[in-house]
């Protein structure tokens, strides 16, 4: 195993010194790593939390910040948060407008967050409601998570969310505005070669030279089925065609997010953007707003997701919205 | 070779179709793929080029837009642009005030750049100069440069000078500010694994699942010496310690900038800044500014390297000035 670590034991501690150091104009650490939050909070706001598994940055603390998230919850990696950290977050960042909790769907954190939420009514914490992602078209159920996995377009519904929440949307409203993008999102991936969890100390699956994992989960799990290498272009011909036959039909704007799983070099991902957008396109969608890049990765796997939401003018509103994370920004 | 690609020759237009259609705010392709330009030119400004191989995406295109690159000339990868790219994107975003060319020290850069220089002045082109960056302290030459090659402080120089030339530096002031920050700037790498460049279809180097190149090239050009993987802590002593040894004395303020090379998590980017960050305090200096992520890459290449420009206040000014790129974003 290859990486820039001192121990698999220190690994999230240091990381997490590390980038609240580098992001300290926008974010803040938790007492005990719990949580790392946004500084400067705003009165009166619903606060929106996330969390999961590391190994998906910067998924979902490079999204903390004005105008996306309050606060995220870091697990180990691949593994849940802990509830303690989701009650020591709500702690810290709630406004008194209630806390809104978006949880991809996997059992460990939909377990987990559940449980926070109960505990933090019996501490009489304020309101909370939760937003379940769950836009992996690859499969119906997987190894870690009943229902579909929440992928990529988990960034989705937390930038939309988080424009809606800065902009003084009370607790319902940005739950339905969350649980309506979720709706209108979905993902598919592929990978190239396996991720290498640090505790495990080697690849989470073998796979052939001239070998695809079509329909991969973010954390390596299994997918559709195991392909042989294909041309960029019959991938993007599987990937967008699973999409589009979920939502059935579709027309109008979309958002297009290509997300590199880690080790996929930027020429290829723009490449991948291209053969995507074209298929959409010819299919009678209009891609209306655009972002290439590693989102949500799966630590070093090679490899992207393709994610579609279709827009509406409050959906491309909340996107369009100022945010200042380190992960995304723009308009501030 | 796993790469999503439909094919070697076609992999660098693709890829900029696909770059320049997720980026249609900020840019456009120029004619045969010579060039990606800014959209909106500004009247009277210093027009700044750069280019060179493809393969270390976001460099140049991705820094190309208000407050840095007017035009980039991506070559293919790992190879120069031809001059005639360079007089092509001259003309395109020639504003009447020069013209600079920032490149990096590799043989073919500096040749193809300077042959566009003087066939540019015989065809009337405006005034040109070049800044040319060599920030590498790993070696004194190498197989492709004269010198030290230059590397991710050129992202520093195009930052910098491309904030100046926003507010209406003259061409003598960006070349001397350009010349400054490269003179101010160090940078060191280490590489895990290697890349392999698709033509090629095979990795650049062999290395051993227990080693590491110390000092390794943008291109995976030997660096100073193969080692036996390290704890980061010890990677971040000898790869700090080059670069402060080579600036001799220090104090005040410095930007810190920790590039993936590709295929390295966003985990151990921050990881390994925490280590460079701690080791730079302890020598005196304050981490002032700070960027972690994939911006000089290497292709698929596992590994990052270090870069630290001692600030002053006009290059911290330059620095916070706004910037919409598609790699860079903020004020805007």
């Amino acid at each position: 195993m290859k990486k820039l670590i001192n121990g698999v034991e220190t690994l999230l501690t240091e990381s997490l010194d590390g980038f609240c150091a580098a992001h300290a104009d926008i974010v803040a650490l938790g007492p005990d790593h719990k949580f790392v939050r946004r500084n400067r909070l705003k009165p009166g706001k619903v606060a929106l939390i996330s969390g999961g598994g590391s190994g998906h940055e910067p998924l979902h603390a490079g999204f903390v910040g004005h105008g996306m998230l309050d606060a995220a919850c870091p697990g180990q990696v691949f593994t849940a948060p802990t509830p303690d950290q989701m009650l020591a977050a709500a702690e810290a960042v709630d406004q008194g407008a209630g806390i809104l909790y978006i949880v991809k769907n996997y059992e460990g954190d939909v377990m987990n967050f559940e449980m926070a939420s109960e505990m933090g009514a019996e501490m009489g914490q304020g309101d909370v409601m939760t937003v379940l992602t769950n836009d992996d078209v690859a499969v119906e159920t997987s190894d870690f998570s009943t229902g579909r996995r929440g992928v990529a377009g988990t960034l989705v519904v937390e930038k939309t969310v988080g424009a809606a929440a800065e902009t003084g949307a009370d607790l319902a409203a940005c739950k339905a505005l969350g649980d309506r993008v979720n709706a209108r999102t979905r993902s598919m991936g592929v990978a190239l070669t396996s991720c290498t969890v640090p505790a495990a100390g080697r690849p989470t699956f073998d796979i052939g030279a001239d070998e695809m994992e079509m329909g991969v989960g973010i954390h390596g799990e299994a997918g559709r089925r195991r392909v042989a290498l294909m041309p960029a272009s019959q991938i993007a011909d599987e990937m967008v065609g699973a999409i589009l036959e979920d939502f059935g039909s579709v027309a109008g704007d979309c958002l297009l997010l290509v997300n590199g799983f880690g080790a996929t070099p930027s020429m290829e991902l723009y490449l991948m953007y291209r053969e995507a957008r074209t298929r959409l396109e010819a299919k009678g969608l209009t891609v209306a707003r655009s972002l290439v890049g590693n989102y949500v990765t799966s630590l070093d796997m090679a490899g992207c997701s393709i994610t579609v939401t279709l827009l509406d003018q409050e959906i491309a509103g909340h996107w369009d919205a100022p945010v200042h994370t380190a992960a995304l920004r723009w308009g501030l």
